[in-house]
């Protein structure tokens, strides 16, 4: 085969090189030498492995490929331009305003899926894309190119964890050992043997090699792709800067352009106009999707008790039927969240990736990448685990799902540890996100539902203890909106809540009407985006609007109000969680912290 | 020895059991069976390798014990009853308002250093204990108490590699491979020799032993203390509920108190009355410091171009001299953080953490329980790795200083994955926490300072680029306070700032007095605590406030401002990044995400 022709690869990977420094020169920034290090092996991996249809990157036989390793973008898009995926000036516009081809690579890209750049985060993605893989029963490999630094993220190794465990022999990682990190060598420099060990131990196919020799680099390819049952980790020496004895393994030379790029294209032996011909994916089969079939939602009789969990739960099983490309994934409390009723219907849906957040954010998004709808659920506490996960889902523009169950004090006796206090200001800030957060079990339906068709990342907060039913099944609650549960001609004030509070607020208005002080009472179940037409009513009509959340003060339900009506200058009291709870009965916790009945009507009171 | 007779062994256990049921029962909940499987195990470590003085918990020769399996609280509350350091009726207010033995252990307890709850936490943690007793120059241990499924996080592997790569022998793990998660088998079950693999390869010594064997448990707490050069793991096989046919290795008995608690106790042999006298540790020689000297803080001429990450780096590096208990971590980006000067002074006070920034944080937070300052930072971005770390921190009521370099849209053609976008939001509702942000050197220089002597999570953003010095040197910035920059009786509006937006709202400021509208400037350093007077008083006299962040719009300083002045209801406008930036320059970005001078202008023109 001509792609196996070593000078033909050594001619690539040259050209790589070359247009790596070319366009960190023109940029005046970038990694070049990162990009040096690895562009032997992928230039084996485009000449002779990878199957990828450049003008349909969404054919479904597709191979993946995920830079983990972002701030090689140079030679990201040097290979697409062998590829003949872009042309050489959209190359040399190179970080600039405007360009696709950005300082680390996005789905601004169409061959781009995840955005990468934060480091650890392209493995565990690549986890993901490898169980849709499995799912959608079609060959395709997923390739994931790390650093060696990145190595140390706790992510990649609950990555190893699962993909070893799991057997995910559709998932192959190449690490660029390169031995220098950003400020100086890494901590096995070029050791490959303690990676190997490492992963060996978490169950994986382990070949360690030199990254410049293609002849080693394509047996190592190949080897990967005959193994079964297991990942493999292709742990590959390498030399920063390799090629150009201004930087080549040299502390000091990461992240610039090279000081004088035309003497390094020299020494690389100058331009080139090597085209790599990237195989197609043999197949174009469709990919597999469980069957489906008309079900009902659930639905509560008013009055009833019924924490919004389960009533999350409950939709979920029914929406399994419904759609057959909804998966769940559990991380490890999947009984407290409620998502094992998904688990009981769809067992072959439904992923338990154990106590490992990051993981289990990373899986939904590269579930999504194949065209699943994940739900991710755990505590609302824990999910700021995957924090840095949650806002490169928003950059990479992820549709996934995240439920955080056990929101507030309201959870009762477990104490702060495993209160979410802070997860409103935690996913209002992500990029295009949605918070819902519903007050009872037929808007918990509605919401949860609702989810399933949203765009980029939504989050559903859930509460852990029973709540009343207020809504009739089957009304609509559309993303955005809110519902006005009190409102009279005479109110003095508005009461803004949602969740748990909804029904403290109900309580204090009936207190404060028997006191002769009307007030009006807005069930703000969308966090954001927010209802301003409403609250922009209340805000003009009342002009006084007291906001309460089983929250931290910063960041949620009350700063999202306070945001709607700011240009309108309304008075505005903010209830919300203050102090430090400790343990304590839901009651005595909503007492503590100022949030309950009679905490609002004190407060409406005070501010009139 | 009296303690390692046998019998007295298993009655201490079988009393730590009985106590941990009695606990549980009388609260309605907990977490017995987690408790029953460790008592063994925990039992042999108070009676016999346990150093700890109880009635002088800060005695700098006292062992670390850390539950990082904190829902086994129980059985923690009764060793404490076990050892005469808390009473039974105490024991028997588990889980109360008001008592101190909380759902899962927090510092409200004299003996306890760190909170724990959100698992995977308390090995990182005990990790920078363990690196405090190296710089302590005491031979006090560090006991970590894991539970099995707890291992599944990333962070459990980071600590593991820190701890290994460094030799930590002071660090002994004991893990309660108890085979069951809280939904279900964990993914290992009784497979010791699973973790055994992954904690050699990682460099530690490992031992497995029946967790339920008082001379295995005694023989191997004795070899982890005899271990040299390396960490020890011992992986206990045992069974969850030990000892209660009703719930012993059984699934579905998770986190619940005893449905037959009378008869548990009559199975477990009965309640008893046996006290285990834990030794004290035999030195009272105090932690070792390094020799302090008078410096001079760094200062800069106004008019100079200087990043506030090099004066944060300038000044890290005289307060070294300075203060002998400050120590600083670096998540291997010093060179971009300017954290790197204090590396160059004083190497042994560096922690070079590599790119895993749950164990930078931890570490931090267990240096802080001996006493260390701690200073640790990476990139802004970044700091959300490590977002439940922070959280559980403010829990701890940790004095830990974080900085976040590279703030915001500003860093310019790195794009979004390296912008921290989202770190006021998130470090704003941490509990306790103090949040700032200079806008020049001279003040950065300042706030640096300040933050060795606060309490709790301290947060110091910094910017990438040269900004204008604007402050003399030696002005004082008190925390909490704010600088007004530009005022008039004739003010229209007040344009309120932090950081890289002062330099702007200064420009725009000018703008507009050109244009015959004067406003007013506040450069809002102290975003939290937040300069309540001064906006008060902006707001009340102009009425028109305009707050200009580069940050997002949730949860930022815009947020702080509204929060700070909503009873008041000015008309506000907030200014934020609110769009996707991808690659541009810093002046591009600035003025793409309606930042700049001129959207200031226009905003303010807008508004009036």
């Amino acid at each position: 085969m001509p792609e196996r022709d070593l000078q033909y690869l050594a001619e690539l990977a040259a050209q790589l090189r070359v247009d790596s420094v070319r366009a960190a020169a023109e940029a005046g920034s970038g990694h070049p030498t990162s990009s040096m290090s690895a562009a032997d092996l992928m230039a084996v991996l485009f000449a002779c492995h990878l199957r990828y249809d450049f003008d349909h990157p969404d054919n479904p036989g597709n191979d993946q490929l995920i830079f983990s390793k972002g701030h090689a973008s140079p030679l990201l898009y040097a290979l697409y331009k062998a590829a003949g995926a872009v042309d050489d000036e959209e190359l040399l516009s190179f970080r600039r305003r405007g360009s696709r081809l950005e300082g680390h690579p996005t789905p601004r890209l169409p061959w781009v899926d995840v955005a990468t750049g934060s480091l650890g985060q392209g493995l565990p993605v690549g986890v993901g894309v490898a169980m849709a893989g499995r799912l959608d029963r079609l060959p395709y490999r997923v390739w994931v190119l790390c650093g060696d630094s990145e190595l140390a993220e706790g992510s990649i190794w609950e990555a190893a964890e699962h993909a070893g465990s799991e057997g995910l022999a559709n998932l192959i990682a190449i690490v660029d050992v390169n031995r220098l990190g950003q400020r100086g060598p890494t901590r096995h420099g070029w050791d490959t043997g303690a990676y190997a060990r490492r992963f060996g131990a978490f169950g994986w196919h382990t070949i360690e090699i030199d990254g410049h020799d293609p002849g080693q680099i394509d047996y190592a390819l190949q080897d990967a792709c005959n193994t079964r049952r297991r990942p493999t980790v292709i742990l590959a020496k390498t030399r920063k800067g390799e090629g150009v004895l201004e930087v080549e393994n040299r502390e000091g030379a990461h992240g610039k352009a090279l000081k004088d790029p035309d003497k390094a294209i020299e020494e690389l032996g100058g331009r080139r106009n090597v085209h790599v011909e990237v195989h197609k994916p043999e197949e174009t089969a469709q990919p597999f999707r469980f069957s489906e079939k008309p079900v009902n939602l659930p639905s509560y009789e008013v009055g009833e008790q019924v924490a919004t969990r389960t009533a999350f739960g409950d939709t979920l099983a029914a929406l399994g039927g419904a759609r057959g490309d909804i998966v769940v994934l559990d991380g490890e409390v999947a009984d407290s969240t409620k998502a094992a009723a998904f688990e009981k219907e769809f067992p072959e849906r439904f992923f338990e990736m154990y106590i490992a957040e990051q993981q289990l954010v990373a899986a939904a998004v590269g579930l999504q990448v194949r065209g699943w709808r994940p739900y991710a659920a755990t505590f609302a506490a824990f999910l700021t685990r995957a924090h840095d996960f949650i806002r490169m889902a928003g950059v990479s523009r992820a549709a996934i799902r995240l439920v955080g169950s056990h929101a507030g004090v309201a959870i009762g006796e477990d104490g702060p540890s495993q209160m979410g206090l802070e997860d409103l200001a935690m996913l209002r800030p992500v990029y295009g996100s949605t918070v819902l957060y519903p007050c009872d079990a037929n808007q918990a339906v509605a919401l949860t539902a609702a989810m399933a068709d949203l765009e980029g990342v939504s989050y559903l907060r859930t509460t852990r203890g029973d709540t009343p039913v207020i809504y009739p099944p089957g009304e609509r609650f559309p993303v955005g909106g809110s519902r006005v549960l009190r409102r009279s001609p005479g109110d003095r004030a508005t009461i803004v809540a949602a969740g748990v509070t909804v029904h403290e607020a109900l309580s204090a208005a009936d207190d404060l009407a028997a006191a002769g002080i009307p007030v009006g009472v807005i069930d703000l179940y969308s966090v954001k985006p927010v209802d301003t037409a409403v609250l922009t009513e209340a805000a003009t009509t009342t002009g006084n609007l007291i906001t309460v959340e089983d929250h931290r003060l910063e960041g949620g339900l009350g700063d999202a109000v306070a945001d709607a009506v700011s240009e309108l200058g309304p008075r505005l009291v903010k209830l919300a969680v203050t102090g430090l709870p400790g343990s304590a009965t839901p009651e005595e916790q909503l007492a503590d912290a100022g949030i309950d009945r009679h905490a609002i009507a004190d407060a409406v009171k005070r501010l009139l």
